[in-house]
């Protein structure tokens, strides 16, 4: 199948894997290429510039299939390194960026001048449209159902993507609240021209996380994730567990964020460790998309891939085939 | 085209008009029918049983074509007698009985015993699981986009109607966030046999509702709907105006309802005279879903049927189509 996000990125299916801290490794990034879609190693996973090149080789060791790298721009009080990581980015040879958080726009024309692509992830029609105006070459689009930070606009990929696509020249991924194949063929019908995914992934063979997490989405159904840090305007949709619960009841109490308490519970329990490597679902923050109400097993990615694309046929010839009788 | 709906209503398009209070008169309902879909004429919005059963002939004598009642049954202090609604509907002749709010199971064996199919509006998995055992025909699955009461739950239909379709045997109608052919095709793709909608119903020629509110949903974008009385956990999709900020300021303000405060502006400027009647869109909390981004227009139910049905046709045979080459 050929769409402009095929094309524009070199790959066999229009399937890309969002960038994931401390997911985001060259394993699962190259498994996801090799499958036939886009994987991405996340940058700032790797604790140093050299550290993200060494991972960009062993990624290109696993595969000879395009890959990807994501830059995240956060507010920071000590801000990594951002110039660092972009120009061992582009000195290795990557041939696409994805950007998320702030407007990538300083690093463009670097990024530009190397050839690479670069994918902005937006969460409003605003955003996109800056995102093309500064010559990005494709948006993800991330609705109110995706993990991590859905922006403050609460507005849903069904009314978000087609609103988005009334407006942009620019291929669209939709992103967020995206598992199967089925869903993949709602989001073509939206405007889309690809998808990203990332909880999905996340649910993976090769995906670097304890069974135990992988096992925990298989068993959630699709209430059971949470938005913590609405009253900082910084929402971010995580698995709603004991600490998440105990962060939100905070946020409720008197209607904003008493950082004293909050901090050491997102800031103690976050990161890798506990959960990711350890196990311990409930022992800490970790993000989660709407849709692993959606996801009951973990595949290897070549036979997620392969599922979806069938199940994307399938929805065109019956469910939506019926437009056609 | 054929479908579950199609063949269950007895009607030429999938498409439903789902209830609405104030809005869903004999007029709207019996223009929707005309063009092919199934109109609902709302039965509170006529304060005595015998008012509806008039306006129901109303219908009758505007359409020779199927279509419903809608019943919704919500908590209150002096409630309306359902009982003589739900006798009155019965004995009117009427095919189908759209029912929303608390479970209609009491209402069942009658409604049964007529022969009258019973399409139940739901905002969860469970809830609908529910409806199917108790007998409904049909379940109408509400997503968080919808105006309204999309339930305290927040899934989105991205997300529900793949969920519920998982679920269930009885056919489903993707209700919230829909307004165009494109979206349809997606619905039908997440596992939907037709769609529900209200709010695009609102803003055609045939709605009783003053120009200067329908042209308010045409100016609105994707980002102009609030959700208010979370704190009631009875939460609300409203047109976002001076008053429901005001009504979400009280709300934030100890994150919990202040009745005394929020009841007066609830109650005194809900109901149809100054928003519906007068046009005074900022005068009153009235509802309105996410999708007012995606309107544009102010067309006939007529046009806006047969343009929805070849955008759907459209997106089956060129966005969706790519999976089939």
């Amino acid at each position: 199948m050929k769409t402009r996000i095929t094309e524009l990125l070199g790959i066999k299916y229009p399937i890309v894997q969002g960038g994931m801290m401390w997911v985001g490794t060259a394993d699962l990034a190259a498994a996801v290429s090799n499958a036939g879609g886009l994987g991405i190693v996340t940058a700032l996973t790797f604790p140093t510039p050299e550290e993200l090149v060494k991972e960009i080789a062993r990624c290109r060791d696993m595969t000879d299939k395009p890959f990807g790298v994501n830059v995240t721009i956060l507010p920071a009080i000590t801000p990594p390194p951002y110039e660092e990581y972009v120009q061992a980015i582009i000195e290795s040879g990557v041939g696409v960026v994805e950007t998320a958080g702030r407007n990538p726009e300083p690093f463009m024309p670097a990024f530009k001048a190397a050839g690479i692509k670069v994918i902005h992830k937006c969460t409003s029609v605003r955003h996109a449209l800056k995102a093309e105006a500064i010559g990005c070459d494709a948006v993800s689009v991330d609705g109110f159902e995706c993990a991590g930070h859905p922006g403050e606009d609460d507005v849903t990929n069904l009314v978000l993507i087609p609103a988005v696509a009334a407006k942009l020249s620019v291929p669209i991924l939709a992103s967020g609240g995206i598992a199967n194949g089925y869903q993949m063929a709602a989001a073509f019908a939206l405007g889309a021209d690809g998808i990203n995914m990332g909880t999905r992934f996340f649910a993976t063979q090769e995906a670097p996380v304890h069974e135990n997490v992988k096992q925990a989405m298989v068993d959630a159904d699709e209430r059971q994730t949470s938005l913590m840090l609405r009253t900082l305007n910084n929402t971010v949709r995580v698995y709603r567990n004991k600490i998440s619960e105990e962060v939100l009841a905070i946020e409720a109490r008197d209607g904003k964020t008493d950082f004293a308490e909050i901090q050491p519970l997102v800031a103690g329990t976050s990161g890798r460790t506990k959960v990711l490597d350890d196990g311990d679902v409930n022992g800490g923050i970790w993000t989660a998309g709407m849709v692993i109400g959606l996801i009951n097993d973990i595949p290897s990615c070549d036979e997620l891939l392969k599922r979806i694309i069938a199940e994307a046929k399938e929805a065109a010839e019956t469910r939506v085939g019926v437009f056609l009788s």
